[in-house]
């Protein structure tokens, strides 16, 4: 069931993808709707459509609404006019990974019955006599509606079941910090760092969330502080540099994070500025956790060191902040993307499967071999 | 003697306090000239002039070139305009202490010589016949002009004494890491926390320093690293959560921050954000250097917890960055001015009399007994 407040979702009565144009917050709630292959394109490439896991549902629901305007006679036109849907949406952001898996989702729920009712693979090569007539397109659109619906819901299970997890380590009354967004617009209705927060919102369990700003791109004043407080959460904006200045105010009881990608051992790498977090915390005994759903766990990566963080343009430290440039022309900038933050300052791990609290490598391995 | 890189000085030819205006900066070097009060009190009130030691000189010489102006025949007429122009200069911020404080340097030196010749106080009414010859004239502006030359002087010399101080932390090669701007621009040529750094680059040691661009007011990214840039040191830019991924990377040997305020047990209050730097050096066990003119040091102050930390303004986080706004209308900002850095977090104290680096109590007290 969509509620008002999902960050994308399938229209299904007008057959079209709504989203919020998450470019227009904090200042607007835009709400769009399309049915149109370039507006799609555009949305995920201008970032009207943002967080890995919102990219990936969109683009399912995408191809959905694309299929059903392709007006062909036969099996192979079909399927050839719903590759080139596939590859344009994945031009979007080549290196977006959950947007070429969700594409590729869509593309084997296609294929699988095809396979099944003519023994062809549609990667290759195959007959062009195959006429597609109303029973086919049915079982088709079927399939395909299916597959992207339980994409779309699986990512609000998987976030409500972080949430639901992660509630054992919320008090009424706790100060909590989040950095960036692992909100609610990262996905589609919890976030993963922002679930336990709307489930104890939703529980009555009353909490104060202190959101990062999160330089260079402001996420977390963009859109954590915006939804958190948009959901009626009492919620406080701050600079990336006051969080020391929180913690021994004594305002900070926990932190939760979300992440791009475990490693074996249990080292995170996310958004650039978590590591200090966890440092500063640990200094100050403040318990740091990590919501991470379990397809971000990555057992061929042995440890932090082994990924590969890539510097950012710098003109998103020089010169967003005036029209004018906001330093020297010819000063040296540095801006990676993101962090590692070792797991000796992580206090747990929480997965939609369980949670890890000690002896990363062994707890991973184990939930990874349930899932 | 003036260089040509001193954030402000008197021109002795034609009789005006030159000085640049920090308002254009990074995008503009601009010299603005000025023998007018109301420039004068605007470019205070403006922030052209920024920065406690910068403000108080600048008052110093402005008294001088004001005292020039003043054309009457007789003592009690000058004392008049001379304590108005000081009023007048004061209210342009009225909780700057070095502005004060050098106003008050400049109304005593004119004082005591009114004293030793007549006898009376010019803060008190006194007798209005006495006349202002020729010979009287000279020796006020003489008093006057000695009087805020030293001032302009002693800045100097107290800065280069802690560069010097502190120049025995530094090794060739070291990435150094500052946090806002204790540097030149901030009082008339090498700055507090930079000295150490203007000094090694020119003994011919080779740094590489690295900035926090220093939210909310961006004084590292805009001064800092614009000065630094400027008298050709390596210099970096980064937002202050990078911190951590800097040090993790090896690329910091050594942390070098101003102060505003040294309380009695060696606990800092600095710019917000210079405890999380210290917290993460200490992670990393790498020195924390704290670079403090005498005049900081407030040995009435027993802790840092005495030390009363005001809150900002709120628009500064959440409205500058774009020309909308920045966050949610509702949402709770936090954004305090300072922090407070322990003492267990910093390695040495660095002053021009000479450097604490353990029991700061006693090193304090020994160091403002001899002071």
């Amino acid at each position: 069931m969509v509620n008002n407040y999902d960050t994308l979702w399938l229209d299904n009565d007008i057959k079209e993808v709504k989203y919020i144009d998450q470019t227009k917050l904090p200042n607007e709630l835009v709400i769009k709707s399309t049915k149109n292959p370039d507006e799609m394109y555009q949305a995920i490439k201008r970032l009207e459509v943002r967080g890995a896991p919102a990219i990936g549902v969109f683009a399912a629901l995408s191809m959905y609404v694309l299929s059903l305007q392709i007006h062909k006679n036969n099996l192979k036109d079909f399927v050839d006019e719903f590759l080139r849907n596939a590859d344009y949406l994945e031009s979007s952001r080549p290196t977006a990974v959950n947007l070429s898996w969700a594409l590729n989702c869509m593309k084997d729920t296609l294929n699988q019955l095809v396979v099944k009712r003519y023994g062809v693979d549609i990667s290759e090569e195959f007959a062009t006599d195959i006429s597609l007539d109303e029973n086919l397109r049915y079982d088709i659109e079927n399939a395909l509606h299916n597959k992207a619906i339980s994409i779309w819901e699986k990512d609000i299970a998987v976030c409500r079941q972080i949430g639901e997890n992660g509630l054992e380590f919320i008090q009424e009354g706790d100060g909590i910090l989040t950095h960036c967004n692992a909100g609610k617009l990262a996905t589609i209705r919890y976030g993963t760092a922002t679930a336990p927060i709307y489930l104890a919102h939703e529980k009555g369990i009353k909490i104060k969330v202190f959101c990062d700003e999160t330089r260079p791109l402001l996420q977390g004043a963009r859109l954590t502080a915006y939804e958190l407080t948009e959901a009626g959460i009492d919620t406080t904006l701050q600079c990336d540099n006051m969080v020391a200045s929180l913690m021994a105010a004594g305002k900070i009881q926990s932190v939760f994070v979300g992440c791009d990608r475990v490693a074996a051992n249990g080292d995170v790498a996310n958004k650039i500025g978590t590591n200090g977090v966890a440092i500063i915390a640990k200094h100050f005994n403040i318990p740091f956790y990590v919501c991470a759903p379990t397809s971000t766990i990555d057992i061929n990566t042995k440890t932090g060191q082994d990924i590969v963080i890539e510097q950012r343009n710098s003109l998103e430290v020089t010169k967003m902040w005036y029209n004018n440039e906001m330093s020297h022309r010819d000063v040296n900038v540095y801006n990676p993307a993101f962090d590692v933050t070792k797991n000796d300052l992580i206090t747990a791990i929480i997965t939609e499967k369980g949670i890890i609290t000690k002896d990363f490598a062994k707890g991973l391995v184990t939930l990874m071999g349930q899932a």
